[in-house]
């Protein structure tokens, strides 16, 4: 029997949506039990919360600072393997910087810096630290994703053609940060969210969830972005043209003004021999259309997936994995990772399917460019690399 | 009772698609009836093809110019009433310009012309002549499309922000105009279907579904066209971004190389107060968003659509009405309009609810714009009005 | 070129919904001409029900007597071919015998008879007459029923095990024939309709066409009927186990107080190797699933369906074919029969794909079974064969 | 800060699928700690499996006997709490008597008990324990079956007319339990099943779902049980006509050789006023229907749903939620009353919202009820009370 790994969380104090997220899926498995916090800038916020979870007011710290320190002074057997940053955008960065620079392992939201230049940063860092990195790009830890990204990889869809990825919202159709809403505040201020709300927000799932599929890069990209409720900052719907380094070309949109749309993240992969289609909010369900054969559709756990999506999976058919689930997969992945190396292995963090450092800097490098293009007069804008 | 109305056919002959369908339409409601037709360019072909069809020797025409001028002889009781043009792209015009000049009504199929220069002088023509003339964009002859339209007009959704429109076929998937067969062969081909061949065949109909519905005009649009499959030399995919006049943004795709989609037409429309779904292959269901209430599905003749769609239905609900009964609605309202005309009502054809030469005009200024847009280098290319 | 056969209607005057229907099915694909009528009961409307029609006075009869009667006296080349009968299921017995005594073929809406006492008359006069007699059984007419019954016939499925068969409608959920409404009125009335009314107008379609599909027989049924609305002296809904001759089991049920629901027949068959889905109001989709691979979707029109459905198919794939144009298929294909028959083949009506007269008893036996199982205490009644 | 509440278990062992969801579900919210177990009839295994969970070597017990004496034996604030018994039907009553004998609290997997008797003996035994009881029919946990329920306590949907409630499943299409499949092994097999196979392990679910969304009670039934697969000793397959209490009618079926059907429980409710349908396999919408307004589709999680549905929610609206969420809300408001308990309160289990003892003793009737009218010649057996 292997021991739990131990977690310590940055971020997601009471009325956080994301912290609970990541404390439900890091303990879907029992692999992983929280064993300290800094949950709040306010330090009393912080132990509060830490409290209302269990935790030994020894372990409720009233800064992430001083949880990096503490924790580094305990003993081995008892102190925290990594830390899961769910804060704002904004201190992802420093968070991060800070528990790697403690020596601890890092699990963080997305997107993975406030900018471009923090995401440069923090790869050095990760590089430098040899720690694992993971970003929890939860959509990418559902099963039929994995079946998706499995048929791309056997060639079962032939050269990609064309991708069309969605994430409609309805939530910000009005301006509901002017009730005090929390998400809708911070979301909506550049000052905590960034240069980009909707594309930084949900259009970097969209990209993310193309190039995780497809294994393709997207080379360059025609952006519109638009703030239709008036007084918002930034942007609440962005429609975006992308090409991609093999000559796949793509359509790309984002909205939060999509009255109706709940989190309505979708994509579409054309091929030379066939395509796919996957809806996050049905995401057990594959459909498959092939050139020479009628539609198929493939689901969660029958004996007809292949091995990547079956070692994704808890349950029997039919018993529907949701959101939780697949944001539990990426601890899981990451969870085997980080066993390994603390038992001496050589971690390749690709080789466990997680999203890493590297795939935060893509992320980031998409924000940039989108930002960029929207603002251009010619038609395309280069991603950086 | 009113006299059946006397149509004659350009176009259309043994082995077409178009032709049986206009055939099959304008006749569904018993007030249109086939009493000639010019069904091919080969005279003999032409002949056989009226014969097949029932009608007599002596209105089976060798070529659309000898019936023209054969009609306008007959009896005014007797000869044909208006010509339906159901000729591939190249023909449209000339076909059009004869029938005005000899005196006839027009049904014409889309896109109008061959180019925008023609269409401008088709639009005097009519104008001159004072003849009806109806474009069959058939899929605004859906019952739910003309609800959503009515909702919109209506009010029900607010100022309209966003607008997504699709129309992915598969069937050019593969060069099948390499095998011959008829219709891959001539709207691959420059000198028969014009300087597009996807975006003119298919996403004339999302640009004109999306104006329909909305009431809104395309103002500038950028647009990515792409040839996938080798050795075409027309587009088989196009990505276009939108901007339509009042300020909203709108994503139009059109694709004949989405393999497994045999005509997916469908659209989305997002406005302040609520929102529309459409899908052509599930034409009976309106799926509508509210900002303060639960999704609603509304279904063709219920007793919950409005006044449009019911007028434009002819089975209980539940009974499900297709494609042939969307296009008769487009016959059905061009008869009531031309009945009108005969009887010597001074007839506005925008009051009877059927696509016009204006539209046609739109229709070919959209594909002007769609072309050189996908050679430009700026972002927005202006739609020529 | 054939001629076009030509059709007498009985019944279908003004306000009825199905002899409308009957005039556009019959007429779709131009081989079927309607050139006389008896309309009503009433011979005033009668006639203006003809009038409108646009037949001359001289074919609109006052009373069907006097229709076949007249008819017969015409010349061979200008008189009806045959009589469609679409009166309320009271008259649909004398006025069937009326015309094949006087020499004419019938097709005739379902239920067949008044009772099964009648229907074995009638197969008894069909038989000495030896004119082709056809029921629609409409539904059996989609492409997509035509493939499940090829698959089963091919032995895809297995064995059949399970049928489950359901039709639920909405619309006398409240006691609609209290206002007056026409179709409720007759189907609510035991003088008119017979001895049932949900299972007699809509379960008599359940049962047809799971024998349709499967080709097994029901055995024996338990059911239960029931009469929701207050004052309705006839049963609205219906709940019935099955037992076929082959030792499949069944659930068919029907009703007519399933609010939101149109006219949502629906099939479900199950087989030792693989299983089908069947639902009216999405036709062209038929849901396949197998014991050995994922699900499968085929689709009306698409190169991935069998002989069958391809042969009752008049458009492309993704344009949907609808209720229309499936009631279409049984004329169509009785049609195709009755020209044989004209020009003296040998016609056995059963290599034409239209319901027979024999279907239409079994229709009967087992109206007559249910009603004689809701009131028994035995579980059990058998079907009279 | 609440203590978490200690959970004993008997059975779920290595390989077993339902204990694996019981730990998952109960400690989803962080409220449950598993401390102990007897996992297995093999004292071995069961240690074993203790220890592969991280269970210290001294509460991992060989038997389930020695479990409830060494568990009484430890200090109050470091025993157990409750057992949760997740074994085969068999040991369900013997170990759930132990449990209560010992002074513990229960949660107990379905069907309750192996026959009528034990489950009424169970009850009395629950009653002079006064000890909290937790039967997981964890369908009745989802958040839309819930706002079902609220509808239908409401009145929104009027009387209750109709049910109709299927669970088909494809599992055992084939003779699977000869491969040794463990769960196909005892779920077919009378000493470990019972004396019903598939009404036991799914048709009792939909007994329950009916009952709980409508709060109406069956009274009698029709049913025919069929054994598909040979060799089998119990039925694979159920056919039931149902009568509630206050004339509402219904159809039951289950089904375990529905080839393609993973775990598809569903359910229509037909009122007066208004319908709804819900599907297990996409659980996070609820299908309305009503008299006077078009279909409405409620979401979890969205603000158009009622308190019930909203308490049973963890996730923002478009997360989905499935089948372990829906068990983990049992396992949840299982807490709430044990918390209460353990305060002091005065606990009415039915005021927290999971189904108790009688619930079983209600699945044992019906269970009972079918087996029985599978055997009979008369029509209707009523359900014990």
């Amino acid at each position: 029997m292997q021991r739990k790994l131990r977690m310590g969380m940055v971020g997601g104090g009471q009325g956080a949506f994301i912290g609970a997220v990541h404390r439900m899926a890091s303990q879907m498995d029992g692999r992983i039990e929280l064993v300290c916090g800094a949950f709040s800038r306010s330090p009393e916020k912080s132990i509060a919360s830490g409290l209302s979870l269990g935790l030994p007011r020894s372990r409720c710290y009233g800064t992430y600072e001083e949880m990096m320190r503490e924790e580094a002074r305990r003993p081995m057997e008892e102190r925290m393997d990594f830390v899961a940053i769910v804060t704002p955008n904004r201190a992802h960065y420093p968070a991060a910087m800070a528990t790697l620079q403690a020596g601890f392992h890092v699990v963080c939201d997305k997107p993975m810096t406030f900018n471009l230049d923090e995401a440069r940063k923090l790869v050095k860092k990760v590089q430098q630290t040899r720690k694992l990195f993971c970003l929890t790009h939860n959509y990418t830890g559902y099963p039929m994703v994995k079946e998706a990204r499995q048929l791309v990889q056997d060639g079962a869809l032939g050269r990609i053609r064309k991708i069309v990825v969605e994430y409609p919202q309805g939530w910000l159709a009005t301006r509901l940060e002017g009730t005090g809403q929390k998400q809708a505040v911070w979301r909506t201020d550049p000052k905590q969210a960034g240069a980009t709300c909707c594309i930084g927000d949900i259009g970097s799932h969209c990209a993310n969830l193309a190039e995780y599929i497809t294994g393709l890069r997207i080379a360059e990209l025609a952006a519109e972005m638009t703030t239709f409720v008036k007084g918002r900052p930034l942007e609440d719907d962005g429609n975006i043209l992308l090409r991609f380094t093999n000559g796949a070309k793509g359509v790309l949109w984002a909205s939060q003004i999509a009255i109706g749309r709940e989190n309505d993240l979708n994509i579409r992969v054309f091929g030379e021999k066939g395509s796919i289609e996957w809806h996050q909010q049905e995401p057990n369900s594959l459909i498959l259309d092939w050139l020479d054969r009628a539609r198929e559709i493939r689901r969660t756990s029958t004996p007809f997936v292949g091995a990547a999506a079956a070692a994704n999976t808890r349950l029997p058919a039919g018993h529907p994995e949701g959101y939780l689930e697949a944001f539990a997969n990426i601890y899981r992945n990451f969870a085997a990772a980080l066993t390994d190396f603390l038992r001496g292995k050589k971690v390749r963090e690709e080789d466990y399917d997680y999203p890493t450092v590297h795939d935060g800097l893509r992320g980031m490098a998409f924000l940039d460019a989108a930002v960029r293009s929207g603002r251009a007069k010619a038609k395309w804008v280069k991603m950086a690399s």
